[in-house]
């Protein structure tokens, strides 16, 4: 048995999320639908992040054990055309044993990407949220840089979210403006991320660029004296696991 | 009656095209619906071109006779309200009575994009076509500098196409790379385009690149003498109708 891992992009779009379900189309379920066939015998694969109903990823990653040899240069292809078109594999390799894509992660980059036009671009409709409202840019980044560092984000824990533990760190939370193409990309880079945290931090940030919480605020949520500054939870589409750190 | 016209992007992914077909989904069918359940009537739009099924558009041009007045600054968003998720009207304004948007258009500017990377990047898949062959990019560009200017393209209209009149003046060809997207772009524009003319472009510029044509050969293509050296059909989802010129 070898241990082999995968990185994995997908349009999340028609999907309930990254983790098997039953009666429900997921990532992990076609993944491990595809490695069945390939190796003709049940393969149960470890995921990185999971990823929320709709949610994307340019590079999720995941682990498994190979029953039987195939060389890796040569399991992307073979993988992909057991896939369907909106999940695609674009690399693996051989990982020592003890390598476990979800506990081995030391941290994710997601982006979330607002579509900034007056009307909905509709050639990135699925991997944006449409939100044409005038924001202050100034404010927003100023609430990002109080996000940075270690907090305890309980109050951008969505209910459903069972971790007792909520304190996390991020390194660091980006904004940018690409002008050309009319949108505002917010970079988020954590140890760890809380269920739909990523969606409620994009929510704040957003009720600060339109003047409806000041980036004060944020902060007060982060100690625990002000929680309901957390949200609201915004839509899935925009939101894009973009890596995982090791 | 008010003469007015639409501006409209749609992702042609699901629609049997544009032109309003019996029991298939159409852009122009859409459309129509959309504007019947607005103005409580039948409306007929004109297209400033029939784009192909599965083929793109950022700004196609439609117009038609209001049967009531609505103010044009309300059109849009009173239209998209109606319209499904994947076509949206960015536009809209009062023109002269005489305005036809299919034959007043002088020319159109369509793009065709290949997606390079090693393995398709999921989330443009929609709207690309995945070409990750080795090309020649010189060969390419001498290709289609041969391309431009006024010829009888004839042999490159798709059996189906009807025009008898097969002379067209292509004012640019432009081959752009996007490293940092590993995208090949070619970008035409024209005064007019016969039945899959774009993607039989594409075709042959394509075996250029892979060098099973040399570009000398595309232009005893467009003399007659080798009609053979046309195509093959790339296929519709790397399309994008531009933009339509008045």
């Amino acid at each position: 048995m070898k241990n082999i891992c995968l990185a994995v992009s997908y349009d999340g779009t028609r999907y309930s999320g990254f983790q098997i379900q039953e009666n429900a189309s997921t990532i992990q379920g076609e993944l491990e639908k595809a490695l069945a066939a390939l190796y003709k015998e049940k393969v149960r694969i470890t995921g990185a992040g999971r990823t929320d109903a709709g949610v994307h990823a340019r590079r999720q990653v995941v682990n498994f054990n190979a029953p039987i040899h195939i060389p890796v240069k040569q399991l992307p292809a073979a993988v992909n055309s057991l896939l369907p078109e909106d999940i695609v594999t674009t690399g693996a390799r051989k990982v020592p044993d003890r390598f476990d894509a979800r506990f081995d992660a030391r941290g994710k980059i997601y982006t979330y990407t607002l579509d900034r036009s007056p009307y909905p671009q509709v050639l990135i409709r699925r991997y944006s949220f449409h939100c044409p409202d005038i924001l202050d840019l100034d404010s927003i980044k100023q609430a990002a840089a109080i996000l940075e560092g270690k907090h305890d984000f309980k109050a951008f824990q969505a209910s459903g979210g069972t971790v007792e533990d909520t304190v996390r760190s991020l390194s660091r939370v980006r904004v940018s403006e690409i002008q050309r193409d009319q949108l505002l990309c917010f970079t988020f880079q954590g140890d760890g991320f809380l269920y739909r945290m990523v969606r409620l931090l994009t929510g704040s940030l957003l009720r600060v660029g339109r003047g409806r919480l000041r980036p004060e605020e944020l902060g007060l949520a982060l100690t625990g004296e002000l929680p309901r500054a957390a949200g609201p939870t915004v839509p899935a589409r925009g939101l894009c696991l973009e890596r995982v750190i090791y």
